[in-house]
């Protein structure tokens, strides 16, 4: 499992050597973040950089080379993976524990005074880069942009390129609002905060913003590019030879005219309107230090984008299509999980992965099927308890009626996006998996039902989440929701809910979507999580929080949960209402779509989930 | 209610213009805080600066005078007292208002580039320096430090001085823990953090750690005093005049001996250090700008201090005295409740501030009454729903059977300090106030039997309280729960329990004591809210949290809640339970008391109060 990187590391270190600092040579260690320069939570190969250089391939982490030593953080969900990637010339560092010192305190401690510490400033976010820096001046030491980056240097011919896939246009039918009208609003809220432009170096703010899609990063619709936004001005960096061949009828459509230009003039472009401009500049404070470096401190607002708020409050088409979708997406689960429960009572050998690809086929035929929305997390047994496994050829399973299943997978359609998690026994699962499968259920329904005065943060509904778990001593390590992009990003901002508070969430509002999927894990035994996605809709109650406005949520993911994992004992009469009621509506909704196309088989399995308890 | 500012603001514009800043001369605003110079939340008369120069009294406020305008920023539960007190000088700004710019960002837009402001920096934490600071110099201005208080300066012969009484020291069988113990555990976290020095300038903290108390701010047993801890040295400035007589006693009682140093002298002892030590400093974030900028950037450590955490966690014979203190502040609470209500009922005339005396006569023949811990929230029926109201002559209401009285108070015990609120209807509560209440109760009763898992921030737990309100769209505007201290503070962080974050939270620790209060709040008609002190316990469940440990909280506050503004049919039969099982408690804990007192008036009223429902 490991691959040696004492070569990669050796030629770093010459790199490092001869890096320029100004008018002195060489710095005492080289930071690699996991971000592209878009920071995108998941990159494409070219980006992979991180990897490359330590060898461990998690979704999060950041490596820190030193003329020494090399040190990889991660956090929990990658400790294992990383102790069997890693070799010899690598140091884990347990991102979360009490006693890992964060990077920046490590450099600080470790380096003697004085050191450079250098990094593409492109990779990592301002927010990131000011805590480091910060440290690092406490021990008179400097953190320093590089310019050009040297992991790429190493890497040569053998990085892959970056994807430049044909971008598509996203038609009114489908985004329901003009890009002129969201200009509109912006404009109203550049014109509030005395700025002249705003920066977006968000993939999925972009797309959004300009109703296209792309597919440079798997699962995510997006396209590189960078967006600046003026008064009266729309300036498009991308490669101009992916737009679509419709791209002057989609200006036309939306009622603007987009100035298209280099993806790499980027930063020529916010130069010139710092100096051309006298107001403020706006860029999200989660941009790159490079893009933020580029305007005057004084000049800038470090805010989180009008776009990323705009995008998270879906309008009614995009509404709709969430829904519509979600439909589509539950007829697709209950074929898998029918199929699925059958070939496993015959004994047939299905395992994680013919499992994950037996479900994709079902959802590849629904209408406006575009493709995944993430890799399909199909885990038995133990595996389900690494919360963010996917199966691979080691790990892969047989699915069986002995253990858990857990399946979490969605799916991106022309007219939303979906995520849904599934926990089910197609045997007989022990007195402890149901107590806690129901007490997982107990905080999806007490945090689905609850509600709550409009714009409370995400981060006040968490424990509601919990409690049922709390009551016994059981608890899960993520978090309990994450905003879902419309045909865009499965995990979007900039609301959420969790544990910890999202820096930028704006409070929860009226028609945003977030998941409400808590769990449980057994270490090596089993995993167990639920998983929907919810609307926000207004509440139904009899005060209204002294007009502040009252909100709660409408589950729109139609799939049964299992009943069979359910002890029925452990649900107050409010709880088996809630559930029976959810599952009525999945009939109702599910059902004439099942006949009309005549799946009896999977009709029959979806009457026996739907049964009330 | 008025009182004119005219004559106080155009002294204060003179000093303003005459005003040295480094080479120049005059500054363009000056802020007037509300802190002394150790941030204390109550106020000795002579520190009462903000309310001499605005006419506003509340506890929470800041000013802001430029040589045009005055300005006072405020919260919520003062925008009617503010708008009453201000002259037409000033310019109420309210404080939480989404459409109410920051201070800093006022001035940042309304003062011209270049522009210096000035502040007492013995008055402005450090934390709330550097935002300030920040906004400023985004707009090419300056927040600079002005020697000498200008605010004193124009009061001139008429501001009260400095109290000055004398301290006492707390004998062992009410400390618990010598002086040389708790510095034992400092020096190992100043060992850890590489420190040579810890600067503590919070009132509290010293008085806790010196095993001493005093009596310079009305409410809280501290003393005026600065505390420097080396690992070989105890420095406390202080006016030797106040030490008492014991002290040379006490020194050797508790293992050390105490430098006393004037107090004035503490910025020449921090000088000191910084010059003669090499390591760092430890400085709490919340001590004042002026103490922490004497130590370089480089050399800080601003965390909490250890002791703020130590001091939170209570030891064995501090628990006792709590648990002791709860008891007869209950019999005192009993007896006034039991003598109100006869009073009431017979019609006689008791208003607001009569039955804050009685309840005060009836604690003050108690054993180890040293006083209240704060002013007693008397209040009936609109009196109420003002949620920091104190009666005054002006407010004060008659105590009746038609309205709602709430009451909310404590007092100082040697062994313990108490805060307690019932609120109650001695006639017939109308059915929405009994809803009210009761799920104000519901919140209270889930909150207080709550299991979570050690550590986590009191945060987590807020909407656990506001859930049965949160259910038909009520809420309250603050905090569910903070710290209570030692016969010391009746508010004490690190930790808290609200909507929004306590940033030096170190997560809820088991003998940690803090509030448990819901409350609503109906404007102008009526305010309900009930509160205990709890203790944080070990939680008994069947699993821990993976052996991160089970926490609960155990209720100390000994009074009955009334049973007739319950609706029952709105509580659940664990919640019954809970209730029944409190009252008994209650009975079995006081009863006796009573008895061995002979009040048999009190005790009949108890056994009324707490029949099962």
């Amino acid at each position: 499992m490991k691959r040696s990187t004492t070569q990669i590391l050796a030629k770093l270190r010459e790199l490092m050597l001869r890096a320029q600092v100004g008018d002195s040579c060489g710095i005492s260690a080289y930071i690699v973040p996991s971000d592209d320069a878009h920071q995108s939570e998941y990159q494409c190969q070219h980006d992979e950089r991180r990897s490359f250089v330590s060898g461990f391939d998690g979704s999060a982490g950041t490596a820190v080379i030193t003329t020494e030593t090399a040190l990889l953080w991660t956090d929990g969900r990658y400790y294992q993976q990383a102790e069997k990637q890693l070799d010899s010339n690598w140091v884990l560092m347990r991102d979360g524990l009490s006693a890992t010192p964060s990077i920046g305190a490590w450099l600080a401690k470790n380096l003697p005074k004085g050191s450079f510490v250098g990094v593409d400033p492109r990779l990592l976010s301002f927010r990131v880069w000011k805590p480091i820096e910060t440290e690092l001046s406490s021990a008179e030491c400097q953190l320093v942009p590089i310019e050009g980056n040297l992991i790429d240097e190493v890497w040569g011919e053998d990085q892959p390129p970056q994807t430049s896939n044909k971008i598509i246009t996203l038609k009114l039918e489908h985004s329901g609002v003009t890009i002129a009208k969201k200009w509109d609003v912006v404009r109203q809220q550049l014109k509030e905060k005395n700025a002249d432009a705003l920066v977006v170096s968000a993939l999925d703010e972009i797309a959004w913003f300009l109703n296209l899609r792309g597919s440079d990063i798997d699962f995510n619709p997006v396209f590189f590019s960078y967006l600046i936004v003026t008064n009266d001005e729309l300036l498009l960096c991308v490669d101009s030879g992916k737009l679509p061949t419709d791209f002057v009828q989609h200006q036309k459509e939306n009622n603007v005219q987009i100035n298209v230009l280099p993806y790499a003039s980027i930063g020529v472009e916010i130069s010139k309107i710092v100096s051309t401009k006298e107001s403020k500049i706006w860029i999200a404070p989660t941009s790159s230090y490079y893009l933020t470096a580029l305007i005057p401190k004084s000049r800038r607002i470090q805010e989180v984008t009008p776009i990323c708020v705009l995008k998270a409050i879906k309008n009614d088409v995009e509404i709709a299509g969430f829904i519509n979708s979600h439909i589509r997406d539950g007829v697709a689960l209950c074929q898998y999980f029918a199929w699925l429960e059958d070939q496993v009572k015959k004994g047939a050998e299905v395992d994680e992965m013919s499992g994950a690809d037996k479900l994709e086929s079902f959802r590849s035929t629904k209408d406006k099927y575009m493709g995944l929305s993430f890799t399909t997390i199909s885990a038995s047994g133990p595996n389900g308890s690494v919360i963010h496994y996917h199966p691979k050829k080691e790990t892969n399973r047989k699915i069986n009626d002995k253990e858990i299943y857990l399946c979490d997978s969605g799916a991106q359609y022309l007219d939303g996006t979906t995520d849904v998690t599934r926990t089910l026994h197609f045997g007989e699962p022990t007195e402890f998996q149901k107590e806690a499968y129901t007490r997982v259920l107990k905080g999806q329904l007490s945090f689905g039902s609850t509600v709550f005065p409009a714009k409370v943060k995400g981060q006040v509904l968490d424990t509601l989440a919990r409690k049922a778990l709390w009551d016994v001593g059981l608890d899960y390590g993520h978090g309990t929701g994450h905003g879902v992009g419309h045909f865009l990003n499965v995990h979007e901002g900039p609301m959420g809910v969790g544990i910890r508070l999202m820096p930028d969430d704006p409070g929860l509002q009226a028609n945003m979507f977030i998941s409400n999927e808590p769990g449980f894990y057994q270490d090596g035994e089993f995993g167990i999580r639920v998983e929907d996605i919810v609307q926000i809709v207004p509440g139904q109650v009899a005060h209204n929080f002294s007009n502040r406005g009252a909100l709660t949520f409408k589950t729109i993911t139609m799939c049964p949960k299992q009943t069979k994992m359910i002890k029925k004992e452990l649900l107050s009469d409010a709880e088996v209402k809630l559930l029976n009621s959810y599952h009525q509506q999945v009939w109702d909704t599910l059902s004439p779509i099942l006949s009309r196309e005549g799946d009896e088989f999977t009709l029959s399995w979806l009457k026996k989930e739907v049964q009330p308890i």
